[in-house]
């Protein structure tokens, strides 16, 4: 009964190993579609942003040198050669001792070297006054000053927020080339369990793994599809996990993985390609059942059933390989430094995962605490939980008082809280 | 030509007397599309959860008190009853001397009130030899012990993530009631901007700020829809931003709002309701014409041409009507403190907004400084900021070495960040 179990980081090693996550493909997005998309090349400006040196106040394009030496008491007069809008070609050109009219964000038109300000002028018939001189580039904003035509601008494997589609629209491209999102098929097996929606037979629970890993899959840039529920009887269970391997990059079920006698997916991973499995189990607390296989080049994750094991092994294991699937260069996995107040204990042997809230003291540490719960597979722990901490295979115990690392499930409220001890 | 400007703190009470941000409705989403949903009622739990007593380990199932007393030396033997499998309704009575084989998940059957492991058992026949006692309750997780029916288990407001998703999934809903987006029209205007993907005559730019609006809106839980570029004409803006009102709950332009002789967009305004305008220009730098309206009951954003004016506005001004026409509660604003490594000076009279980097210094200190560019219009501006800062209008100066307060433009990347010294 008992398996030989690989420790965390061998289960990782060993997956590195036998399975390669690289992009899965690219397609090209239109720029109201690409937020949040990962992006597939570097983008080097092929075009100077602005395109034209432009007015940045409304006034009178000049030459310099015809302004030098004007003030209040020795205005110079300059004869106005024409007028230029916004969007508008020049069609004027600034001679020595004239100047053109000009609106902010206008392009200066040829001869002119700079910008007097509305305010320190008069216009009088065709004539404008100038009170004040101006230097070479004054209140010009010039072409290729925002972005100079031949320079990476963003770079292969940055997430589109707001900020980077706003570059990709200055440089005129409608649309982007950006990763696929990985697909991810989920299955879910178990005598006991129901689809949410349905009556609740007695002795049934209702499935939560297909509905957290979905949400999960999202939150980490896959594209899920849900296989449903899936009865666990092998030749059922091996169509389906077929079908996953056909559409999908990777395949993740939950439940049927546990020791008892009905737990027959470690037993249809093999039959799907003999020596398909790659982990057996892994020394972890909770999350020990967890098995991952490779067949058709795919990985196969199977979970264990519980809602909290099944979700913090796809944090700690999947997660990663659906980022860079995605191709994403930064997986960032949010943290922060907590005093723990109570002592936790590990499983002996096995790397100890603890579900935990944080909290502010008075002097303003940041203390983090287990949710009280004894209960692996209870669901509200989840909810409770703000983040967990691992505690080492060779280290019985967190003692109380000591700093620990606290991964964070749900980052951005994290921060306020952080920041701001709000909660 | 020069308005009465009002500080941002009037414009901010001006516009929460003048316009109310209410959820604008609630829909049913399946579990499925509900990542990222707001909430839309109290989620009070109807049924246990789990439903029935449940058997934490594979073992078997007996009444504590017949194995009072079991050791190895004096092992107790009692006869086996049945069977209960994951899943199964138990049709099996425990009756004194009895004890019926149980699986981890199972039904506790009547008449049962602990499960013994099986490892500290051994089979024999139709009868099973106990070496250890159990009290009552041992390896059982009693029906309601994760969920307790007539418990407030989610509150009204919360954005819902996985580990919410789970908690409904738990209770079997299917679907849930979550607030609509609100409906956010984006119009541009300008006679200089062009829509990426086409050719760029002289003179012209293209338009940046419907793309990064688009994205924002996205960002703060709102649904925008892109009316184009519509000609800086009366009768067309007129047109167009009747047909937003239609159907969207906020107006945004971008362009038009500068004191040029072409900027229509506060004539365009009064038009369409006399008296609408409830903001005309704000002192702020960067920003100062943005202008607000109120026609047919729904706000209208005019903000200036600029891109990083235009979206700093957003984020001040439009972004918590959206977050709270969304319906949550907590709309977080994440920030940081960070010391200044460099001077810098505010607009007299104006509450001043500086785009800002942070980094860390060799002792851990995060510091900020200015993103380097004078143009307000600048786009890379905005892709180097990680946040901005903000000068409060009677005072002229931030002094190198401050600690400040950093709004933050990236969240999830300026946490890893903090908490890392990752950039």
């Amino acid at each position: 009964m008992s398996k030989k179990l690989v420790s965390l980081d061998d289960a990782k090693r060993i997956l590195k190993q036998k399975f390669s996550a690289e992009p899965v493909g690219t397609e090209y997005a239109p720029l109201s579609e690409a937020y949040q998309c990962v992006l597939a090349k570097d983008i080097v400006a092929h075009i100077d942003v602005p395109s034209f040196n432009r007015a940045t106040v409304d006034g009178y394009a000049v030459r310099a040198k015809d302004t030098f030496g004007a003030d209040e008491t020795n205005p110079i007069t300059l004869k106005i050669c024409g007028r230029i809008s916004v969007g508008e070609s020049p069609r004027t050109t600034v001679e020595n001792g004239s100047a053109a009219e000009i609106a902010t964000g206008a392009p200066i038109p040829q001869g002119a070297d700079a910008v007097i300000m509305l305010e320190y002028t008069i216009r009088k018939n065709a004539n404008v006054i100038l009170y004040r001189p101006v230097s070479i580039g004054e209140n010009v904003m010039k072409s290729g000053s925002d972005i100079r035509k031949g320079v990476m601008i963003l770079k292969k494997g940055q997430m589109l927020s707001s900020l980077e589609i706003g570059v990709l629209a200055a440089l005129g491209l409608a649309k982007v080339e950006v990763y696929k999102r990985p697909k991810v098929a989920i299955i879910s097996t178990g005598p006991e369990i129901v689809e949410p929606g349905k009556p609740l037979p007695s002795g049934k629970i209702y499935d939560i793994n297909a509905h957290t890993l979905n949400a999960a899959v999202l939150e980490c840039g896959g594209q899920p599809f849900y296989l449903g529920i899936v009865p666990d009887e092998a030749d059922k269970l091996e169509a389906a996990i077929r079908k996953a391997l056909d559409s999908a990059d990777i395949v993740i079920t939950s439940g049927g993985v546990s020791a008892g006698p009905r737990d027959i997916i470690p037993e249809i991973l093999n039959s799907l390609n003999e020596n398909g499995i790659i982990i057996d189990g892994i020394a972890v607390k909770p999350g020990k059942p967890t098995t991952i296989a490779i067949v058709d080049k795919k990985p196969i994750f199977s979970l264990p059933g519980h809602p909290t094991s099944s979700l913090l092994m796809f944090h700690i294991l999947v997660r990663p390989i659906i980022g860079k699937m995605a191709g994403k260069t930064q997986e960032p996995s949010p943290s922060t430094k907590a005093i723990t107040v109570e002592k936790m204990f590990s499983e002996k042997g096995r790397r100890t995962f603890i579900m935990v809230n944080l909290s502010k003291d008075k002097t303003g540490r940041t203390l983090t605490s287990p949710v009280p719960t004894g209960l692996s597979g209870a669901i509200t722990t989840l909810t409770k939980a703000e983040g967990f901490i691992e505690i080492p295979e060779n280290q019985q115990f967190i003692n109380s008082g000591e700093e620990v690392k606290v991964y964070l499930l749900k980052p951005i409220l994290a921060l306020s809280f952080i920041e701001k001890g709000f909660r």
